[in-house]
Order: structure tokens, then C-alpha cells, then sequence
């Protein structure tokens, strides 16, 4: 049963996505017309809007939550998290440290990774970035999980050690090296993102010359196929690019 | 403290890496010589080989669990397995059901995200791999998550209901498509991969025809970045491909 | 010097591009105001519009003609169109067939490969394609080395024989299979286009009953690198499919 | 029918393909045995090897010389050079310089494309890989149309101007963008492939500081697809990369 205030996923009988809170004392009005929230709803529940469109109450999934948060900043796309999780030792349990914090869609999927046993710290230096992320973490109801700080660790270095992972989104990531590196447990991650070659390379350089060992930088890219039977493709456009990943650990 | 039996990663100094329990007692013997193990090492340490050669002990990421666990058998690739998980709603805690269990190596995945407030069912026909799966997750000391089963669902249907996620990696992903239903609970995802387009057309038909929605199959590609200040380029050689994901989800 | 009637490429200073004629009684309107053609221009002048604004007179390159001809059909790309330059025997003086026309963007390219001393015989269904077909190939004063024929090779058969290469760009390539065969030299080429991949299943199965070998289907991805000193990153769409290319050779 | 000396590319029933010459006074030895060519051979002809094997002569295509011509140097590969034929102007009795030669695989395509009617230089610094090159274009046939030079035009300069296009494979390819500048007609193209993002970046400045316009930097992924009616499915592994694209243009 839904509670007041969770976060729910409209998907429309055209498909399109609305990421909302249940508040059953609210209309939701889209280009459909407009639908109302009764009590004792729950996820998998259809309703018909006012208009006779088919809208279906749906849990986000984490990708829906992280591209559908409100924003004003990039973000790190839900291919390229999952590929930090996967190639980082993140886990129900972690310890982890973000920065920059951006509109929280990260942070949210980190407090959801490392649960109630594990603990996300994050830092920003935008106030207002800052606050809207815990706005976002706050409708998602992971703000137990999170610590959130106003701060730049490049000047001051991180409040923390023996971290498992360190994950940056930060323009100049290679300022962050050597506060990681405090911060990290012996053996834990790094992991960075950014869009152009130049910050790579110059990030690179920093980890090779504080002790980060099995560096490896990656792209993916992702393609839709749309199938439907007989006539199956991929799809005519994809995204060309999100950012590099750099993968690597402190020894 | 590293204590008897966990799984280490040790990566020479030439970067060749070798998953292998930590035993006191035992020698590792490898192409740079062999180590010894003392007590009381830790993530992190540097040890010598009898011929000089460093060997880094390190704790292994999700990814080199995944790919370094002893197989017989495919498995789903760490990039792969990131999509599914943030394209789903795994996360600490969750109830995941998979089929086939293969190795375990997905498994070991599974339970490391769903943690000790999480629970994997896994599914294999296959006798021998099952026992091999069980062995690998026992070594990884996550058995008291995952719970196994001998069994195949094409027939028998699930033992089970109200799981937020289904992973599929079998062969015909089209016969599971009707007992996943029954047990999802509303709003829960359905996640399969296979190798060849005809059975993505097939399955995705399948899901079609039995209530599930928001159905979407992507390839994802890696590219390797070579960052070597002033020489910096792709790797020449990639994977082509593991396999299409496709995720859906019951209304 | 350019002749009147000459195919010239404008390139505005903010980077738009206008293949029209050059005529030089005709004003030349856009969205940075308007040109006038004086006589006794040549590739590379520079003009200047009504407002101040420079224009470029270049030659067009293959590619922008194939992109730029008036058409209502979609066409192969240029990166295909070069794919299948290489992958065959063409050059200058091969006799080549094309099936269908379109908007003839294929057939210029053609034209412009084989030359003077080469031959494309073109053949369309569709009579109003045709046209326009014709109208494009006069404008780039190649109708010398083209005919172009109003049948379906399909049910007719090709009036010729002892061609180079055959160049497939219709809905449904396997029925020309057999024509095909009759009209390709010993040792000659097939390269068909096709957007699904079902398309590519029954011509593939097509060629391999009829003695075509060396099959081969590949598609291609390009993408664009934004190379800008200390901010290099590849563009951030990019097009995810044109079609399927699949080049054989009989025997 | 063949003539004494003609390039033949032998397929083995087994895929493996040959780039040979055709010479009735010898045999040639493989892996499924040996043949003998009789005289009054043609393309697609089969013949026997001693062991019952069958093996087809057919007419090499662009992509198979450039391949398979006897080198030690990198080539640009014929996707690449494919995007090139149709990125720039190149056509039959196009007028084009070449620097370097290397194996001479690119001379030969480019001579094919250019024909009778066209021309072109190539440079060269190393006399082993020219003497190679001269030895692969006699090879194919085409030496009426090639003019080789071994000196180096970033000392030197180019000893001819006019010219529709300029193809660069260097490892500084930006030390060649004023001596091509000199050499290329108003509006010729600029096309430069290098492994290195680094080679890249600078080749674009120098470009953009030496009124090019049009700048476009390109890499190509290309990817088989196995189709096979039942299991169609991308092949597992690919290139990863040969080098980037740029083409340009003078004004």
C-alpha cells in the first residue's frame, strides 16, 4: 500500500513518464487530462483520467528516479552508474563518498545501493544545488543514509577515512586525487566521470603519481533496438556521448 | 584484517590478476614465482615473490568476482549487470529471483547488492553447475542470501511470489515469461539477456502478450581508453557483443 | 571558372550549408539575407550577403550532394555508400546496376566513381521518384553515364548482363536475388541496405540458395569527435542506425 | 579471360582468402593442398587442390588488395578509406596527393577510383616502403597512373599545386597542413587519419590556423553481424579502433 508522499512513476498509455509524490489530496494534470489520487492505492494500480486515458502507478526504477529528479545540473547517466557499481566494490554495506553532489540523482542511488548498514557521504560547493539535492534525497526518504556537506574537498580535504569508494563528477576531478586518497580505505575505488579527453588524460596522469594502481578508463555507449516482429532495428538516434569513465584503486 | 578463506584479488605487477581464498597455510604459486601467505595481512599489503616480483593484495571489485569465479558457462558481463541494476529496482534490501544460476557469478552479484535484508532465489537444471554456483557463493560467504533451487520454472512455475525483480539467462527466456508474472509482485521488473536477435523478438513478444509494459531491449558497448599522455586512444581490439538486455515490467 | 548551371556549395559563416545552382541571373536568399552571383566566379570565392554576413562557394563534396539532393525517399547514407565502394570492385570504369533510383543520390555518386568511361544503368518502380531522379543527375551533368529504367527487375529481370556489381536499396532484396545472379558477372558483387534486421535474414538465406559466397553483413556506427583544444569530447548525439549493409559475390 | 601476372584473390572452402598472381608455370601451396593454374582461367572458375578441396578464383575486391598487399606499415582500412572517397571530392580523373605511401594499399585504391583520366602523387620518406609500394601498384597494374616521390613535403613542400585533394597518413600530420595548403586547388579537401587523440588536436589547430574551414572529425565502428536464420547475432569481437578522421578544407 502506498503511503503519503512516496515516490510514485506515472506512465501513460503513450508512454511518457511522470516521476511525482502520492498525495491523495492532489490532482496530477499532464496532456491527457488529469487524474485523481485515492487512498489505498498501490504500485501496479490503474487509473483512468478524466478524459478516459489509461495511467498505470508504477515503482520507479533507479534509472527513472536518477534521469527524472529535478535538476538544473548533468548528470551521471544510469548506464554509467551502474557500470561504477559493478566495476567498484559498492554493495548493501558500503561506506562511499560523492562529489559533487549535483541535483542528488546519484546520491539517491547510492543510499538505495549501501541501505540502512551503509552511509553515503556527499559534497558540494553550490548552496543551491546543494539544497535542491536534499529536497531529492528527502521525497526519495534516503535522507538517513546521507550525510550532506557544503564544502570543497579539494581545499579542505575530506572529513572522512577508510572509505570504500570515492566517486567524482566534478570538473577538475584531478584536484580530488590526493584528498581520495586519504580518504579511501587501503584498496578502495575510484571512480570518476568526465566529458572531455583532456580531463581524463590530465586525471590519469595525477592517479599514476599517487599510488592509484589498475587504472582504466572507459566509454559505453548504448543502443536501443526496437523490436517488433518482422520489422526489428535499432533505433535511428542515440546519445553519443555521456562521459569517460576512470576506474582505478589506491594501493 | 583479512581472515582465513576470504576472497582476495592479487594483481602482479605485470597486471595479471587471480581471484584465490586467503590461506595462511598455503603457497600461491604463479608466472612471477610464488608468495606466502603470513597472518594478519590486509587489503592494500605488498608482498614479494621469492623471484622479487611485487604482488598486490587487493579486495576483489564486483566486476572481478563476476568474471574470475570459477565457470563453465557464459555469464552475464559486469556491464550488463551494472544496466540491470539501475535499470530495475534493485537495491539494498530487494527480493530477486534468477534463472539460470550458471556459475554463480550474477548470483554473487545479487546478493553483495541486496545485502543481509535482501534474498536471491537462484535456478539451475543443470546439477553440476548448481554445485558449482553453491561452492563459489560459499566461498564469496554470502550462501545466507541466496537460496537454491533444482529446478526448472518453464515447468514447475516459481515456488515463490511478490519478488520486486526476475533476472533471466537461459536459452529460451520466452518459456519463463508467464511463471515470472505470477511472481513479480505489481510494478516489479522482468530482466533477461540473450545473445541472438531471434530470441529477443520471440521473448519480447511473449512479454507483450502477457501484461507486461515499458518494454526495452539495448546493447551496450565498451570502449576501452588507452590514456597515455600524448598517445592517448581506443583500444584496438573490443567485445563486440555479450548479449541484448531486455527489461520490461508487469502491470 | 564555374559555368552556369554548375552544382556550388554555400557555406555561411555560421556553419549552414545550401547545394544550389549557380545562376548567375538568380539572387540566392537565406537566413543571413540574400547573394548575388557575379560572372567569372570560382570554388573558393568568398561573397558577402545584403547584411555583411561571408558565404563560401566550395565544390560539394560527394557526400554533401548525396545528403543535400532534393528527395522525398530516404537514400544510403555517404559512410555506407563508401562502404560498399571499397568492399566491391568499383572504380573508374566499372559498369554497375542500381536498384531503386530514389532521389538518385546514390546513383550521382555512382556516376561520379565510374566516370566516362563507366556505366550505371538505374531502375525505380516508382515513376515520380524517377523524375526527380533524372532531375538531380542533370543538375550534376552526369546523365551521360547513366540510364535509368521504369521497371521491377524483380518480375522482368535486368536487360543486361556481365555488370561489376549490383547495388540494392529496395523494401525487399530478395526477390532480385535471382535476377541479380543472371546479370553480375563471374566473380561480381551484391551489396544490398536494409534498416531491419529481418530484412537482412531472408536475403542473406536468399544469397546462400543461389550461389552467392563470402557473405557478409555489418553495419556501421560513426561518430563525431568535437575537437577543441582543452575540451575534446565526441558529440553528444549521434545517428544509432541507417541500415544493415550485406556484400556477397557470385560464383 | 585471366591474363599472365593479374592480381586473384583464391577462397578456400573454408574462408581463407589468397591475394595472388596468376601464373600458369606455377602451383600454389596452402593449407588445403596445392592447384595448378591451366591457361584460359576466368573469375569465378573452381578449381581442385591435389587433396579434392575446392577453392574459387575471383576478382579481388578494393578491400581485399588493400588488405592483403604485402606490407609492414599500418594501413588505413578500407572503411576509412571508404569515408574519405565520399567525404571529399574524389572521383574519376580526380588529381590527389598521398603522403605517406607506405605498402602502397591506399595508392592502389586511389588509383582505381581516379582512373585513366587521374592522377596521383604519393610521398614517401622511406625507401624500403617505397620500393615495396612501387612493387605492390606494379603488381595491380596501376603504375600508369602513379607518380611516387621519395622526399619529404614538410621540408620540402609538395612540387605540384592544384590538386582536388590531399590524404595524409603521417605520424605529424600537422607539420603537412601549409605544404598542402600551397598544393590544393580553392576548395580542395584536406582528409588525415591518425591512431591518437593527441595527433588530433594538434593537426585541428594547425588546420583551423590555416584557413580551413569545415572541419570534421570522425572515428568509424564497424560491426559484422553473423546472420544465421535462428541465431543472428553481432560478432563477438570487433576492431576497437584504427584512427581518427579528419577532413577539412582550404578557402
Amino acid at each position: 500500500m502506498l503511503n503519503e508522499g512516496d515516490l510514485i512513476l506515472l506512465l501513460s498509455e503513450d508512454n511518457k513518464k511522470y516521476l511525482i509524490e502520492y498525495q491523495t489530496s492532489k490532482k496530477f494534470v499532464f496532456h491527457l487530462g488529469y487524474v485523481e489520487f485515492k487512498e489505498n492505492l498501490k504500485y501496479g494500480d490503474i487509473l483512468l483520467t478524466n478524459k478516459g486515458y489509461k495511467v498505470y502507478i508504477l515503482e520507479p526504477s533507479n534509472a527513472e528516479i536518477m534521469i527524472n529528479v529535478k535538476r538544473k545540473t548533468n548528470i551521471i547517466y544510469p548506464r554509467e552508474a551502474g557500470y561504477i557499481i559493478t566495476h567498484t566494490n559498492l554493495k548493501s554495506g558500503s561506506k562511499v563518498i560523492e562529489t559533487g553532489t549535483g541535483s542528488g540523482a546519484m546520491t539517491i542511488m547510492l543510499a538505495k545501493i549501501v541501505g540502512n548498514s551503509g552511509k553515503v557521504w556527499t559534497f558540494e560547493i553550490n548552496e543551491e544545488h546543494l539544497k535542491r539535492a536534499i529536497e531529492n534525497v528527502q521525497r526519495a526518504k534516503l535522507e538517513h543514509i546521507v550525510e550532506f556537506h557544503l564544502l570543497d574537498p579539494s581545499i579542505e580535504g575530506y572529513p572522512i577515512s577508510g572509505v570504500d569508494c570515492v566517486i567524482i563528477d566534478v570538473p577538475e576531478p584531478w584536484t580530488l586525487v590526493k584528498p581520495a586518497y586519504n580518504a579511501l580505505k587501503n584498496s578502495g575505488f575510484w571512480a570518476s566521470i568526465s566529458p572531455t579527453i583532456e580531463q581524463v588524460i590530465q586525471t590519469v596522469e595525477e592517479l599514476k603519481n599517487n599510488n592509484f594502481l589498475d587504472i582504466k578508463t572507459v566509454e559505453l555507449l548504448e543502443r536501443e533496438i526496437l523490436v517488433r516482429k518482422g520489422k526489428t532495428r535499432p533505433k535511428e538516434t542515440m546519445i553519443g556521448h555521456i562521459g569517460y569513465l576512470t576506474i582505478a584503486r589506491k594501493v
